[in-house]
């Protein structure tokens, strides 16, 4: 394993952090500044730049009002954010397999393995 | 147009508003009470309510541990969100369009108001 204690943080579990990073996926593809959405959604920079590292948790109102700004529809930050968090659980489950077989000396029949997986 | 002023209430269009409704379909279809997930995710009876209610705003961990208790998994929820939030958005366009030809007797050339629907 070449976990770290940092690790957790580079596949985001908590839904502010896939939300963070599902708003700043949006901002960039498009080309447009922190300040230019930030502008659009009426919230500051520096809030708008800690909702995307997953560091402050939006309200409904504000996550809707930066969804605005972008011209991005709720729905699809949420169908992307879905994604996302699905990617980031089968990782999960992939290391948690990975772990028991490690750190317990069980043997993981083949087959097993690869239902989990 | 039937719309009152409750009529938003019924299509939910803030986040937190179609989580709490994710969230109660999926206690409801697994025959469970408030009280057993309430004790399952470690809140109070009373706040898992005004989540499902759409009324309170739950942080990523709450969120988290309720989904944890319900034993959903979150990119399930924000799936069953994403579609929720999409079928409402539809309404909600649908119900701009009807608006628009009620309120300003603009006649809307009928493929225009398909194209919109």
């Amino acid at each position: 394993m070449t976990t770290s204690g940092q690790a957790n943080r580079r596949e985001p579990m908590l839904l502010r952090e896939v939300i963070g990073d599902v708003l700043r996926q949006a901002r960039t593809g498009q080309g447009r500044t922190l300040r230019e959405v930030s502008d659009g959604a009426r919230v500051s920079l520096g809030y708008l730049s800690e909702v995307e590292r997953g560091r402050k948790e939006p309200s409904s109102e504000l996550l809707g009002a930066i969804c605005g700004a972008l011209e991005v529809p709720l729905s699809q930050v949420l169908a992307d954010a879905a994604e996302q968090m699905l990617h980031t659980e089968r990782a999960a489950a992939d290391r948690t397999v990975a772990n028991i077989d490690v750190a317990t000396k069980v043997v993981i029949p083949q087959h097993l393995a690869m239902a989990v997986a």
